[in-house]
C-alpha cells in the first residue's frame, strides 16, 4: 500500500514539474523573474514586501502574486503599494489546498500584467511542510523564518530550509524579550542546507530590509546578465 | 477535471473518517479521552504542554503523541516529563505529509501503552490548514495560536479555527512589544467560530496555564461522567 502511495506522490509531482516548466517558459518570454517566497503562518513576509519593495527597486517593475487559502487580506494591504497584486485562492476550486502548485500559478497567469513587470514575487499560503514540494516555475525560493519560531525549526522542517537559496531570519526585534538563541538558529540553518544565504532583518524597524532589496535586485540581474 | 478531484478528496476524508471511528473504539475500549492538539510551527504546544501537564493533574494519567514530518526534538523535551510519549513521524513511509490523519495514528496504536493513560494528547505537525480536516478518532480538538502571528490568522486560516472547541492564545508576554491588537484577534477568533472558549495565556511566564490545566481535566471528567 505504501508503495501505491509513493507512486501516486511522484506521479503527482512530475505532472506538476511538466505545467511548471510551462510557467517558466511563459515567465522566460516576457522576461519575469519569479521569486516563490514562503513561510509558516504569522513570519511575516507580508510586512516584509510592504518595506522591502514599498519604496521604487532601482527600474525593477515589481508585481506580487498573493497566495491564500481564503481572503485578500494581505493583497488588499500589498495593493496599497501601488503595484500589480494578484490574488490567489486555493480555497476557490482547488479544495483548500495548503500549497500553491504549478497549476494553480498557471490558472492564474492571464491575470497577472506580464508585460508590465521585471520580477514576481508569489507570496505562498503560510506552511512549512508542502510548499517545498511544488515547484511553480520560479527562478529562485526564498522563506521566512520568524525567531519567535524558536531555533529548532530547520531541525524540524528540513526539507523547507534546504529548498530554498535564502532564508530570511526576520522579527530580530523581538529576540530581547525571547528565550531563542540566534547563533543555534543560525546554525541549524547552516546545518541542513550548507552554505545558504542568511539576512537577519526586522521588518518592524527596518534593520536588515536594505540586504533584502539587495539580494532581490541581484537575483533580476541575474536575469539580466543571463540574457547579455 | 475539479469535479474529479473534489471526488478523490472525500473519497480520502471518507476513507479517513471510518479509521478514525475505528481509532475512536479502541480509545473508548481503554477510556482514554483524546484531545488533538494543533498550531502553526512555533505557536509554543511543546513548552505549553511542558506547562500543563509537567506536574500532576489531579489523578488523570496523561500521555502524549507526538506527530513531527521528522525528528523527535518535542518527543524528547517531554520524555523529560516521566510521562508517556510515543513518537508518530509522517516522513517515515507516509511521504513526509503535513499532517497526521487516523491512518497514521492507528500505526501507532500499538506503541502507546493505552492501559495506563486516562488521557492521550495528540501534538499534531505545526500546520494551521490540513491538520483541520483529518479526524484521528479524537474527543475534542484544541488548537494554540501566537499572538505573533498577527489578528488576522483566524480570518485567513477559517477552516482551522472553526474545528477546535478551545483555542489557546499564547505567548501573552510579548504583547508589549507587538504590533498586534489582542481584543481584535479575540474579536475575530468569535467572528469564525461564535463562542468558542478561549484562553489567553503564556507559556513562559506560566499565566493562563491553570486555566488550561481546569480544561484539560473537565475534558478527562466528561468521560467518567458519561461512562457514570
Amino acid at each position: 500500500m505504501h508503495r501505491t502511495k509513493v507512486r501516486v506522490v511522484e506521479d503527482a509531482l512530475d505532472a506538476n514539474n511538466t505545467i511548471a516548466r510551462a510557467n517558466r517558459d511563459d515567465f522566460d518570454r516576457y522576461g519575469v523573474t519569479v521569486l516563490n517566497l514562503m513561510s509558516a503562518p504569522g513570519a511575516g513576509k507580508t510586512t516584509l514586501l510592504e518595506r522591502a519593495i514599498g519604496e521604487p527597486l532601482e527600474r525593477i517593475r515589481v508585481g506580487v502574486l498573493e497566495g491564500d487559502v481564503q481572503g485578500s487580506i494581505d493583497a488588499d494591504r500589498l495593493a496599497t503599494l501601488h503595484i500589480p497584486v494578484t490574488q490567489l485562492n486555493t480555497g476557490n476550486g482547488f479544495g483548500g489546498e495548503c500549497h500553491l502548485d504549478a497549476n494553480m500559478v498557471r490558472s492564474a497567469l492571464d491575470q497577472i500584467p506580464l508585460t508590465e513587470l521585471d520580477m514576481l514575487i508569489v507570496e505562498n499560503v503560510g506552511n512549512l511542510v508542502c510548499p517545498a514540494e511544488f515547484r511553480i516555475g520560479e527562478d529562485a525560493r526564498a522563506m521566512v523564518c520568524s525567531l519567535t519560531e524558536g531555533e529548532d525549526k530547520p531541525l524540524k522542517y528540513p526539507l523547507m530550509f534546504r529548498a530554498c537559496e535564502l532564508v530570511v531570519v526576520n522579527k530580530l526585534d523581538l529576540l530581547p524579550h525571547l528565550d531563542v538563541d540566534l547563533d543555534k538558529l543560525l546554525y541549524n540553518i547552516d546545518a541542513v542546507n550548507p552554505g545558504v544565504r542568511t539576512i537577519e532583518c526586522s521588518a518592524k524597524t527596518g534593520e536588515g530590509v536594505d540586504a533584502l532589496r539587495a539580494w532581490l535586485a541581484e537575483l533580476a540581474h541575474r536575469r539580466l546578465q543571463a540574457v547579455a
